[in-house]
């Protein structure tokens, strides 16, 4: 069993970009630009965006964080999204789900300019990816196919099954994997709710990638010897000898089904940093257009 | 064994539609316009535009045929893309595939406004259909989900394989049968050129939908008792007893499969005409958001 280090694999690409922009900077250009916008008070969504935040520092970025109170206007917020969008000083920016209640988040996705759009999530960017044009491939799904690239892991011709279809990550994830490129040519089969018999899908696929935010779902017994298992739930199970009062928990039973594998993510340490990290690569990539 | 009469469906279809334009003409409304662009003389694809100008007749469509020859330049395509997107008179349009080798389908595909692209080609429009937001559907998906709906086939729940992977009915079909809306909710499997074992995945499957232009690929042994089979393909082959010189067959080996399944379409007659009246649908969209 190998484990896919998602920190180890995303301070590489990290210093990558570092040097990248040592060298823009050297050439005297401009620095990219990444900025968050945070609304509330969500305790993970504010641990995501100072990760974000801090990612950006460690690559020699520009962060922006714009934090607004959970009783803002739908109007208030998308008057912010279009400054951004105008704002020639900004390559790409996010805006933190979940927002409260009140406001549309498709309205709010749909006002994102899809070049700043570096989470991936406008449609025209999941169109994109779908006909392999260039856009930006949503964040997490990139980051998973970037891990598969980073250990080698072979992907063509085997049969990889997602379990969520979220528009986020498990759609994207699924067409990005039977792509006609590596890490890809998978035969790919999208599980969900009304799925009958998931565990025996998942008995027979060699790549299983796991984004349905229930910890400890996949179990042994659904696993084959030799598979591949992508963590992708990072869900806060309380523990009160955490100084935190939280334990993070994946979609995952890793310490049983870890044995069975031949590379498989932790939780945390796994999918996570990747995420962020793709991230910062869609906002160089913006940022290199611009 | 039920026939998915895609004949009999798109003239229920298009029925409606011809209803609805002589409503907004008795509202003193414009009546829908779809142009068609066609470079060559590729003899289906004269068929096919031809069959689609009929089809605008039948209903009450305004059509525009822009016939060019193969020698136009890329730029001069463009052009006439350019002049389709700003005329006001035009609701939707096509340009009909596959274009000459010196032309890039991909760069006169991204010059078509998403408003007008009735095809539902363009990214922006697979990204809505993905995210299932309001836009386009691709002609031929949309036209077998809507065979579905029409004869009430089942689909929560159920094994569906789709066989070929294309930007334009593949990928796009995969992605709406596992929206969780009705025809949907499947668990989806994408197979193509390098899935292992296809007989045996489709075997497994309660829906088929063949679209890799193999004729007769799916074969009895394929297919198990009470499937519903798909037949995308309709390929041309040689046949001297024909006026045309041809006959049309599609990727089923339909005498030998018909008898095992529940629900199958025919080539020709299935898939098709329900693929053409889709245009019209998503015109008479286009057309009512003008």
């Amino acid at each position: 069993m190998i484990l896919l280090d998602g920190n180890l694999t995303a301070s590489a690409i990290k210093k990558e970009i570092a040097e990248k922009v040592q060298r823009l900077i050297a050439e005297g250009k401009s620095v990219p630009h990444l900025a968050a916008v945070l609304v509330g008070e969500n305790g993970a969504s504010l641990t995501y965006v100072n990760a974000k935040v801090k990612a950006c520092e460690e690559v020699g970025f520009r962060s922006t964080l714009i934090h607004k109170p959970e009783n803002i206007s739908g109007e208030e917020l998308l008057e912010i999204i279009e400054q951004l969008n105008s704002d020639p000083s900004i390559d790409g920016y996010i805006v933190q789900q979940p927002l409260p209640l009140h406001i549309s988040e498709q309205q709010i996705l749909l006002a994102i300019d899809p070049a700043k759009d570096v989470d991936g999530f406008h449609p025209e960017n999941v169109g994109r990816v779908a006909l392999g044009l260039p856009g930006h491939i949503p964040a997490t799904p990139y980051g998973i196919i970037r891990l598969l690239d980073h250990y080698g892991v072979e992907t063509e011709g085997k049969n990889a099954i997602v379990l969520g279809r979220s528009h986020i990550v498990g759609l994207p994830m699924a067409i990005l994997l039977q792509r006609n490129e590596y890490p890809g040519n998978c035969t790919v089969t999208i599980a969900h709710s009304r799925t009958k018999d998931i565990a025996n899908l998942c008995r027979s696929s060699d790549i299983i990638v796991a984004a349905i935010g229930k910890p400890g779902f996949v179990t042994a017994d659904m696993v084959k010897e030799g598979a591949v298992v992508i963590d992708v739930g990072i869900t806060r199970l309380p523990d009160a000898s955490k100084k935190s009062g939280f334990r993070l928990k994946g979609d995952v039973d890793f310490d049983a089904v870890a044995p069975k594998t031949s590379f498989i993510t932790p939780v945390p340490g796994g999918v996570g940093p990747m995420t962020i990290v793709s991230l910062l690569s869609n906002t160089l990539i913006a940022s290199a257009k611009r």
